[in-house]
């Protein structure tokens, strides 16, 4: 499961890696041996007509293009999942918590099948109405059981053996990049689930590290933010 | 997972068939070829310490002793769990739509273990406010997936393998006795999960009748209402 | 607060009435004495672009022109607010059980205010996963609460003065049309609350009789479905 | 609006104040120039009858007697509301985002005019399943129209003017204390809605200080924290 885009000509790339610098698509490059995944972000696009996904020629190789997914809800429809489902090796799926609901996430896991994605869980702090970005005082226990729940959840669907993988969602991840308590009870909670799941955490991070400890298998992220093509 | 009551000698028994008449503990029998879950219903007890659950002498053999717990919620705490798993051979958790939440689906799941009760889901309607209890319009699909995304939660605990059935909550449990694609959706959710899963199904009911043509394990059930003693 | 849509068209306009007939636009006619409001309902609109809301000579003088806004929630984006008011006299504002939050209810009152618009509440059952569209069995008491809750709260941004009106939303809004108990809650909870407030209801239904009963302000309403372009 | 609590012989009362001091009731005294509400929390309670709530001869005068209550929601009751209304003074609702619901508000505001208890909305983060204790990042903002939309609810049962006062609950009370973003927006939101309302604020807090700056009306509070009567 890994994809390459095909060119990034008119499209403003920022890295918002470790560093913190922004890195225009031209000088965009990977060191393969440190990042396994690259999401794509598309909540700057106002229209995914606007952007042309495309190559960096270092993308090739291990790099798995991500991408959160799912992240409709009832009668509200978000995203641009039938596009980018072309572009990405695996998917992000949202679980309910912050977005995302039975019936969406139906469609979603349908529709990454018929587009040869692979499938992960995108659980979430429980805030619906601030889409999950608004930082929440859980304890470990708690993110440790919000995890099980909203995963389990997703393999109500899709079955264990479907699922491929498991990346927090906004606040949650955030916070799990610091924060040893959220981070442990993220991997514990993965791991209790099943040793096959893929943890994706943020590259370089002391999350990374409480992973690596954890002798858990890891796929090592960083963002790709796209915004559409005015963006200076 | 059978279990015998041990005796009923100071409690009223209050069998709530189709014919709806009080039949006290003395002269209560079960047609075990048709009849193979006796859930105990505790709404109407004031205190668990009211009651003692006892034997009828017809209970033994294949009957499996039935409760819904989990049912807290938050801070709410709500039910006779830490009593109840006592007497009981398996039980029902909530999973988080109409009671239940991540915190107490582990710590019931914990007490039902430590009970050896056999563990099921207990999904329902999207209610919380009313307790899964109010009729609500809901499509063949859209129950389906509510289905599988709530016994889906309830496996990010437990694991599928140790999960024994599902049993629906409330309002979607009267719903499916009648209606037939609440039956159907319901059926078919559990049986895209695993082909393992014992569907709970009400005794006499279209809704068994729809699972029998499916050929998918059943359990039968009817209920038995525990009130305290001073029950006229 | 009256209006007039200034033309009609390239719109085609569906009449949604008593007798359930489809009438043209080039045919529509009011009888003003029987209806004051006329509802704009854009559900069938992928865009707002694609239609031109026109004017139909018989709108003139004392209809009404209303419409539901207010219906995104958090990150979610729904309907065309800020095009929409520019066409209406009066507007709909959901109230956070089926859509809307208090950050857009805020907004969207900015939005009426600066349009003239006068503000109205739209409460429904709770029902955010399903758009308040799932009929719920609530009693009359439970009706009758919600809607005070739904009610008051947004007088919370507007104050009791500047409410005009309330219209009840979707699936409790239908269930009001032809049962009273529904009908009889929402009645008695606008009442209790200000006897200023009108009461929009379906015009010629069990409901605006029984709110002419109860000698209350009443707004009788029917439906214009707004269609794009090429709808045959 | 104020009272007396009868005796306190049998009462642990540890005295929270600013100075995070436990004082024994027997020391118990109110400097009433600066506190003017004593709020009384059941939450180490286990049963209201385990407690004499007695007085101190200190109470008697201008401090007000102050209980959350309210908080049940749906089939989950919680507290001891019946039995608490009649020593105080003044009740704080809640209004439904940590617990309470439209049901359970009608019914508590009948307590409340039957005791002839003052009546104010308590409203929360919206964390029903953390019971609103859980931090959680908003802006300036969200929480001025959070507030809005949960007074505005509370007005919806028992009219604007019969509201006195308004307390926030649990970890947004208790980042007000410090936060001036949050304080600001809890007194905004109080002082659009009415300049008759009473901000009640924690006695000798930045939120007292920046309330005083605009010149609404204030209750100073601290708290009495009722233990059962085993307590060391």
């Amino acid at each position: 499961s890994s994809a390459v885009i095909s060119n990034l000509t008119n499209t403003r790339v920022v890295y918002a890696g470790t560093s913190g610098a922004l890195v225009d698509s031209a000088n965009f490059t990977f060191a393969n041996n440190t990042l396994s995944v690259l999401n794509l972000d598309v909540d700057g696009l106002a229209s995914f007509d606007d952007i042309v996904v495309s190559a960096a020629s270092t993308f090739s190789g291990a790099v798995d293009i991500n991408a959160d997914i799912g992240e409709s809800f009832g009668s509200y429809k978000l995203g641009f999942d039938e596009e980018i489902v072309k572009y990405i090796s695996s998917a992000n799926i949202a679980t309910g918590f912050h977005a995302g609901d039975p019936n969406w996430m139906q469609k979603t896991i349908e529709l990454s099948i018929n587009n040869q994605v692979s499938i992960g869980a995108h659980p979430s702090y429980p805030d619906l109405s601030g889409f999950g970005r608004r930082d929440m005082s859980l304890s470990k226990n708690e993110v440790e059981n919000l995890i099980k729940y909203q995963v389990g959840a997703l393999t109500g669907f899709v079955g264990i053996d479907n699922l491929s993988h498991v990346k927090p969602h906004g606040a949650l991840y955030n916070k799990a990049v610091n924060d040893e308590d959220t981070a442990l009870g993220i991997i514990e909670a993965i791991k209790s689930i099943s040793s096959d799941l893929i943890h994706v955490v943020l590259a370089g991070s002391k999350w990374e590290s409480l992973a690596q400890d954890q002798n858990v298998k890891i796929a090592k992220e960083t963002y790709c933010l796209l915004y559409t093509s005015d963006v200076a």
